[in-house]
């Protein structure tokens, strides 16, 4: 097949065959196709656009692409659970346990962050010990066992992703929803999920921001998902504040563990249930209610011990408070009384990227004990003087307190606190 | 600057500036650029149009980013001529001279050929002697000293033009009718023109296929030719049938000087004067009336003779018949009677071809002495067995001569010849 031809049918506004996309996904796996030709595709692709089938052809070649995990001999249902990233994002934490505490099999690869959104990996690493590379045996043989595994992305799986996106980044041609909905797919089908429930982010923090966007990226993953053979479900909840109360990595993990012992943000819980409760409705064993109960029962606080020590972490030196956070301590106050009427979850992220929680560039380092505590979500009443943020650093730095200031907008007359759920489909 | 905005601008429909054109012509020149970002520059530019201002921006952009030839210093005024390109074009050796015997200065770089379409330098190479490797030194002396001066393309011209090419080949968006232009009008600019007068081919045998794509590319190659500085006119001319009797290297050498001693075939005299006259028009020497006395006068001979002389061609073994033909001839009959009512450019071309007159890769060598002779145009009445080709090879090939065949169509009412210029602007 000439690569030239395929490129040619989406530059005339065609549709691309399931085998000229194999042709396409194994070339960008195997280097067999140049990027300049792959990156021509992706601008005709990113321009004309593609079909939901064409988009599900894309994610199942792309799949195709490397090796794949197969699930087959761990109990069913299994469940994966995915969001589109944000600030303050915790909420794999809190839901995997939940669902596994159900009797749910979750088996999840995770990213690691980059700039403002920040990884799961990452924040699990903060805990001492936790091993996040497990191999394929382990993470059957421990999802098996206990209901869940989480490890680091394999770039043996949908290899074709890996190359797409480098090339889709550098070449300004991300922002397109068919290939955002197969990149996320093509790894979610390699990694042999059959249903996911998807958080799709919108706002200031999200990769998405406006509401339209994410409705559209929402229903495609839910079209293209079906046309592929997964089971998908779809909420779009806000980014335009930060969520829960923790950003940073140490004092994230720190927040999740707070909501599953009972405590914790209304806000951040009622984001976990319902997407653990929208997951276990996917799957036919319960919903909301159910959600509600594991959490509350401390049954998914144990599963999450289970997990934590399943992986190799110091369960007890995190929990007694024994893992240090940054030494430098310092409360950001706000300049005026009334109402907070916006925490722009963009500028809070680019604070705590300052500070050294997140990277700029892949590969990099980052400080899993700086970060920011929100003491101010929108809806708070405060008086002059209040405390809006506690900052953790290693070195005193009022830029990034002063750029905190930016992020917060206080009004003079009652505001309500936002809605975290913007859709339940 | 950050060649991911220059695609962003243009991928959103935008306007890329001058400083972002000369950024993008720099890079592809020097290499700065990856081609992968080149070439999705390119996709967004084929989808997204330039408009004139943008496409004469980056004409000027590409002119600039290499050497430049200065002809300041020889005669006024300088004329260049351009074709699209076709099957049997022969134009240019007619053309010059007769420009060159009015007075006019033509300093000309010329391509060779590529796939069916015929390069001049390939033509004159055919006669014994005749060098096109002109060094600048020797083109502007001898220009200076004759008024013509022919050398093959340099790639220290528009050397931007030269990556750009290779990747819009590679990445099917050749046919963008702005990069076209841009690409053509670069080198002119770049090889010290003032005035070109553009023979835009359309039909079978042409890259511009349909009359409404060759009017829209005269139309462009004006527009922005006018903004970046140029004086241009434009003909739009037939290639639905080859031009004049003769395609094959040595063969078309010969025709041409067979039309500047007074034979030939009307319709592609035709052309050649009224070519040849929209040039003098163009720079206020003149018109058709003063080509056609400079042809028929013989002036335009004689300039031709010292042409060749001063370019190393051994003149009079030329003109003695001695250059040596292919020696097998063979003639191709009429199935029928009737008129010839389509000869079609393209499938004589691909006969040529296959001949060995052209060649399908850059680099590769040609065949002077092979071609094909075309004894019934558009028009001519024939009897079934008249000689309707004459096929010049050095071993005898049956399905080139069937597939001749197929080139022609007789139907059995009278036909017109079919005019040559299809559009006097």
């Amino acid at each position: 097949m000439h690569t030239k031809e395929v490129i040619e049918a989406k530059r005339d506004g065609g549709t691309n065959s399931l085998e000229q996309l194999r042709h396409i996904a194994s070339g960008a796996a195997d280097g067999s196709i140049s990027d300049h030709l792959l990156s021509a595709w992706l601008m005709a692709c990113f321009l004309k656009g593609l079909a939901p089938r064409e988009a599900a052809d894309l994610t199942l070649a792309m799949a195709e692409s490397g090796e794949r995990l197969d699930l087959h001999g761990i109990p069913r249902p299994w469940l994966d659970k995915h969001s589109t990233g944000g600030v303050g994002d915790k909420t794999t934490l809190v839901v995997l346990p939940i669902l596994a505490a159900c009797g749910i099999t979750v088996v999840k690869m995770s990213g690691r962050g980059l700039g403002i959104t920040g990884g799961t990996v990452d924040k699990l690493e903060s805990v001492p010990g936790f091993r996040v590379d497990l191999s394929p045996q382990e993470m059957l043989a421990q999802a098996g066992r206990i209901g869940i595994a989480l490890t680091g992305q394999t770039p043996r799986l949908a290899p074709a992703d890996k190359t797409l996106y480098r090339l889709r980044d550098e070449t300004a041609t991300v922002e397109s929803v068919p290939l955002i909905t197969a990149s996320i797919l093509s790894k979610k089908i390699a990694g042999g999920a059959e249903a996911v429930v998807f958080d799709v982010k919108c706002g200031s923090g999200a990769f998405m921001k406006t509401e339209h966007d994410a409705r559209e990226l929402a229903t495609l993953l839910r079209q293209v998902g079906e046309i592929a053979g997964l089971r998908v479900q779809t909420l779009v909840t806000d980014m335009d504040q930060p969520l829960g109360r923790m950003v940073g990595n140490l004092l994230e993990v720190q927040e999740a563990v707070r909501v599953l012992s009972g405590g914790g943000d209304p806000r951040f819980i009622e984001l976990c249930t319902e997407l653990a409760g929208a997951g276990l409705a996917l799957v036919e064993r319960g919903g909301t209610q159910e959600a509600k109960h594991a959490l509350e029962s401390g049954a998914a606080l144990a599963k999450c011990e289970e997990w934590f020590l399943a992986q190799g972490a110091d369960w007890d030196t995190f929990m007694d408070g024994k893992v240090p956070l940054a030494p430098e301590v310092k409360v950001v106050t706000a300049p005026r009384s009334g109402w907070v009427a916006r925490l722009d979850a963009g500028i809070v992220g680019e604070a705590a990227l300052a500070l050294g929680a997140g990277r700029v560039s892949p590969g990099a380092a980052i400080d899993p004990g700086v970060g920011i505590e929100i003491l101010a979500p929108v809806g708070t009443e405060v008086a002059e003087g209040d405390a809006l943020f506690r900052v953790f650093s290693r070195q005193r730095d009022k830029a990034i307190e002063n750029s905190l200031l930016t992020a917060v907008e206080i009004q003079e007359t009652a505001v309500e606190a936002s809605a975290v759920i913007l859709s339940p489909t």
